[in-house]
């Protein structure tokens, strides 16, 4: 197998959504990789336990480090299995005296799902994790800069009371430093296995008398619990779990997408991804300004999302196990590809995105008068108004129907009178004022974004 | 509404795989009692902050223990909106003094969504997970009863090395185990919010300077914790999180199931659902006896997995919430349904379970010449025999061709003396019975079901 | 098993969500209605070849017109099998004489997806298919009436050229219109079956010599086809087809409410969904009109689009059957009533909805000025512009930098002189309104319209 | 962007299950070669209007002969479009005088949906639905080489009735025949579109008066038909439907995958994937025979099965369309690779199938005494018998009690002796010999496999 034209390729997680730090880890021939470190764990905890010498070591480490995907592939091709066609490549590269340890006592799935578990724990420690650490350090400078910055809150698309801009941010910092949590202390979890074919550990308790302890010294070398209990393979959750975090993770981005392309809706407004000068926007629409950035990140959810039934199904292996997971198995890298290429992306784009402090204006003055009915029914039920609800209602349609500011209507109600007078002085300026009535956003998104920066060490 | 005939129902889990524990939970009457407890509850913190009288307090639990979900939905015809429904029939049976105390301050999600983070916690705690116990309890008796007892070992449905049939059955003991773990955890992070229409605490800044010390004085009440940030609702990820996990347990139930069912297969037949004297296995086949129950946890599996996508399609609500989750998130507790009816059921298959001795010897008898094949190979390598997988390959094939068991190919073969003679005792009693290559399954076992016993204090 | 209270029900579909009219194919009871149905074919076609007398026919309908669903479960709860029990009660009504004549030849799937096939026919032709002619009908007058009243068009959220309403409105008739064409098509292919254990007619063959033709009477009493091959159920593709059908009659829908959704938000405001006079918009902000039909329609697709990944896990059935889809068959009837529920809530929601010409002027006139930028490129490119894309955009981002109308700048650039000079009366018109540049939509709303109302044959 | 290591892909359908066929119409240089076709019929029908000189024409085939993908990745790395950048690089490679032509009046989706609809109608006709063909072909050969090879029915996993190993495959022919006509109507009735930026012909209607037949004419000189109504992008029906029929047929096969892997089962043993001498079964245990090619193809299910969510999911665009299927809807040439993979391994699989006659008659054996039990039933219930079913378990169970063969039993039974004596010869003889037992099997396997040797027209 020769080198090939990249648009060749079928899936755009190859031709065109490639992470070249993801694929470090997730390619084939980083698996190979990996996998070759596994069988050297193995053989190095063999020279420790005396079983083989140093000189053997060192020449299956010399050798790994030979091994192509490449001649694995042309020997797999020859005898149509995998691990066995690289056990056969080590081999091939050192001397008869070491052949016999190379591979000793250990099964395919020793060594694959090992390698697994090292190569997800790892891509997801060094890569996608800090990708989600950079969007949540740009969205922590944005909530400094506009955690007093006033928004109208909406609710069903429809213009409820104000909170800030900057309090909106805050919430997606929340929630990806959560998952940033999670996702750390479940790719810590992920286990490895050395306990043999049916995971009996039946060909290890040929030689030692403590086979646990012996898988238990091959994983350290690469840092990685054992399973409690396996069979052929490790057992499945620990995996699985680690996927449905990444896929809340990537949830919280395509939230965050979905909201920023509606605000930047042109009768919204209210943000703007930035534009380059030789940018085009539409082959026939020269005037457009497209959010292709935040519409592209929804799309990436879109893919990676559903392919968590694929995980959920792979959960169920028959016995010892099946192989219906053969090639199943293999395309979770690409999950993981979306959610980091996903994550650069927003990274990016929420740096240099443009927030329209006019548009902001505008869209909050747009039914200020009618904002007022929820701290103005509040009022009224705590000043013991029998109903307040229903009358604000009634004054909220008189209001509508007549086109009149609402507090205009409400100061020269009769019933409202007493009420008016009631109230305390900062009660009354917010129906003057309703832009007052955000609550305590501003602190709100500052402490958010204060705690995540401390969290997560940002500088 | 009125009662009705059960069996016009259209959901299964109404008419057929209806748990009454569970119902307890998460019926809409078990809902409306719920966010009745959260109206309850903020009232009783309104007094505790000196607002409203003990009186007050009495006349709203007074009502809340009156208000049917029948009247609310009376209610809830007539002015379209669920939670002021919900509101009036309170109000309706309380002093018009206390009236203005009722949701005083509250949006329809500060009760909606905190009383969903109490009864899923409350259904997790108290339903679930104390049926996956029971049926880990059923396995664990299994275990300590046939640690020792040997099977085959399966990979790929062929046979592969021997275990023991409690090593097998210990592997779903440590999977549910720490799914178990994992669901506590998980229930006990649901949390609640008192922070207004849009989360920015705006009405209860009207009242109070601490509205964050508010909100967790009324979620004290409910035992939950408050959400670091919220909009008109909690951001959804914990709760995701929870039937993520959910999803995970009903996994290893369906794996369980599988295993039994084809264990159960006419030429397997090593294990065996009781049969009831007067149960009918088939309509036409009297001497058919089916792993329905099985087949059924199995078929539950196939109804709740897929719906974990609607969980993650709920996880995206636009700004401060959109409502698209109005009918989905009503859906969830069926999933909690089936995976609690699948648990039970469950558990009384597998305390019934016939395990059938005499077949389990039969088939592991089948190939056991065959069997040899992996300790030698790994004997002979350990040996320094410097090709021993192409070696045993070929001796395979041999006794295949000429139907010659394999030990004895090997002991007239003249390239195997020297390595038979350096054989340990051991090594070489397993080439003869390879039913004691069963590495350290028993104790694993024991081991496994030991640990699990303690950690969930099973008597 | 007795009467209970409604809301008592797990599943929203059987308290909240449930229409009568699929109750009346798709409930418990109406299942076992059908399955009688089936019996009584059997019977009247033994009669038909000679087997049984008349009178044995009127006996077993006497019989199946008293037979209840709750009868049926009570003796399943004896004996454990379904169709057994069902077998069983009809027996108990008829005399000794027509005893042996029930069930006849037949296994329990003979009966059970006969009766499937029957009435997931009929609630699609009967309830499914109305629903969506309804609401079809709707869009169709919604057509005539607005099929000239300009609006944005909008793509990515951003203002694109204009259409008209009513020419989005029809995109919505044609998607719909061949939904239910493919629907009628489907639901009239979903076959029956009558051969028996394990589908080679082994029972029936020991009476007939052309079992073959034996089931095609039992299922002609039906009208329904016959597989042309099953095993002990019918091939399960028919119905994955009806369902994937409906899933994509329900993204239709879905679409739909997304953008009716977005044209409510308070920027854009060009449809409002009607409000009653006692309708409350929000428990806290009585000023709220909250999409909330469209924004239930949207969430019944999130609950139902997820379960085809049920039916498509049921499509797999081992040899000649196991019994996995035991629960997950019996969930399918969800999908069904969501859908009409949604098509339904559609149908008189839309017949409500106000549009608001106003707004949709001024969100026109919004961006006209740059709307005119398609146009231009377009008829420069003809004119023989060398350049004409990169010639617009510049001219585009000179407009909105100096906040001058394109046109103006347009009017006023030297190189555009001569190709002013060349264009045609109508295409200079253009330019200077571009609310003339919709192309045809106004007709071809009217066209797609008018076809789909001979087609559906609407009043 | 250039050639690179076929290893550093992430994706599986890159590296190891890239099928040359497949990347022929989808790949990213085969999409690229579609949407040239695209703009070349659109000059093509310039000229054919009048509006362009052939001269243009032949200059553009001759510049879309050359544009490769690689320059216009480069080009739209620079200017962030990619329709735009394609458009671009053809227009360098022309005249001036037929730079206007290019493109002219199209807007990017007018290319990109055509191209899709052309390429995947094309990969479904010349690629997919041949594979399918390939497999039923030898499917079709089986059949008739084992009609009439006897084998026990299983439901449940439980031995049944008798059945044939050909009836067996049929149904597969059968289920496999429908979805090969639904996938060729599918196909067919992909449409372009030539509609403009909004669907509404705004562009070309500058230019021609029927513009609804100038896209006719466009999509003519691709042989596809046009959408009825289309926005900026073609309805996603009609490619949802495909990719659904692709799924249900990727389901049949891996229904039959696991038919397979289940026969293969050391147990059972009536089938067996064939070995090459060469062939590794296990890295550990030579003496494997793994059904690794079942367990790729149901794995390959897996991975497909759940993608259909995305394309639904993708159903919904707002208003004349959003973007946020840019990176899913490139995702979907993978389905078909995998289906398409799929189909061909199992062709190879099926066609070197060993079927062991001695498993199937031992198997067979098995039970046989209990088959019997069916027509044993029916004949007594036939013959007037009151209790047919319940006599019948009875006596089942009492032949497992006391281990003697059930017709024994019968014979000896005194309630039986009038029954038997009723029988006709033929009844009595099965009862005899169950194997006799099959029904028409035999018939209806030579039917089925007739009837589609002749709708397929192999050879």
């Amino acid at each position: 197998m020769k080198t090939f034209d990249r648009f060749d390729c079928i899936s755009p997680v190859d031709y065109r959504y490639h992470d070249e730090k993801v694929a470090r880890y997730l390619s084939e021939n980083a698996f190979t990789r990996y996998k070759l470190r596994v069988e050297l764990a193995l053989v190095k905890t063999l020279h420790k336990r005396g079983i083989c010498s140093e000189k053997v070591v060192r020449e299956v480490e010399e050798a790994c480090s030979k091994v192509t995907t490449a001649e694995v592939y042309a020997e797999e091709a020859r005898i149509r299995h995998d691990i066995r066609a690289l056990v056969n490549c080590i081999r091939a590269k050192v001397s008869d005296d070491a052949k016999p340890y190379v591979h000793m006592m250990a099964t395919s799935y020793d060594i694959i799902d090992t390698a697994n578990a090292a190569r997800y724990r790892d891509v997801v420690w060094e890569v996608f994790i800090p990708s989600l650490v950079s969007l949540v350090e740009v969205l922590v400078v944005s909530v400094e800069h506009e955690a007093k910055t006033i928004q109208v809150g909406r609710t069903h698309g429809q213009h409820a009371v104000p909170i800030t801009y900057g309090f909106a941010i805050a919430g997606y910092i929340s929630r990806l430093g959560k998952s940033i949590e999670s996702l750390m202390r479940l790719a810590e979890e992920l286990p490895g296995k050395f306990s043999g074919a049916v995971g009996a550990y039946n060909a290890s308790s040929l030689f030692f008398e403590d086979p646990v302890g012996f898988e238990k010294q091959v994983l350290d070398e690469l840092d990685l619990p054992a399973a409690e209990h396996s069979t052929q393979v490790v057992p499945p959750e620990a995996l699985t779990r680690l996927f449905c975090e990444i896929t809340i993770a990537a949830g919280v981005l395509a939230n965050l997408s979905d909201d920023m392309r509606n605000l930047q809706r042109t009768e919204i407004a209210e943000v703007g991804e930035e534009f380059e000068a030789s940018q085009v926007g539409s082959s026939t629409m020269p005037q457009k300004r497209n959010p292709i950035n935040f519409e592209n990140a929804k799309s990436c959810w879109k893919i990676l999302m559903p392919r968590i039934i694929t995980v959920f199904m792979d959960q169920i292996s028959e016995h010892q196990r099946d192989l219906t997971n053969s090639a199943s198995a293999r395309t979770y890298g690409e999950t993981v590809d979306y959610a980091v290429v996903t994550a650069k992306r927003l990274t990016s784009t929420m740096k240099k995105l443009a927030v329209d402090h006019a548009n902001l204006e505008r869209n909050l003055e747009m039914q200020m008068g009618l904002v007022v009915a929820e701290p103005l029914y509040i009022i009224l039920a705590a000043l013991g108004h029998p109903d307040a609800h229903e009358k604000v209602r009634g004054l909220t349609l008189q209001a509508q129907r007549e086109k009149i500011p609402l507090e205009e209507i409400v100061t020269n109600d009769p019933g409202m009178q007493d009420y008016l007078a009631k109230m305390t002085p900062y009660q009354r300026q917010i129906l003057s004022d309703p832009a007052l009535y955000t609550g305590v956003a501003a602190e709100k998104a500052q402490t958010v974004a204060k705690t995540w920066r401390e969290k997560l060490r940002l500088k």
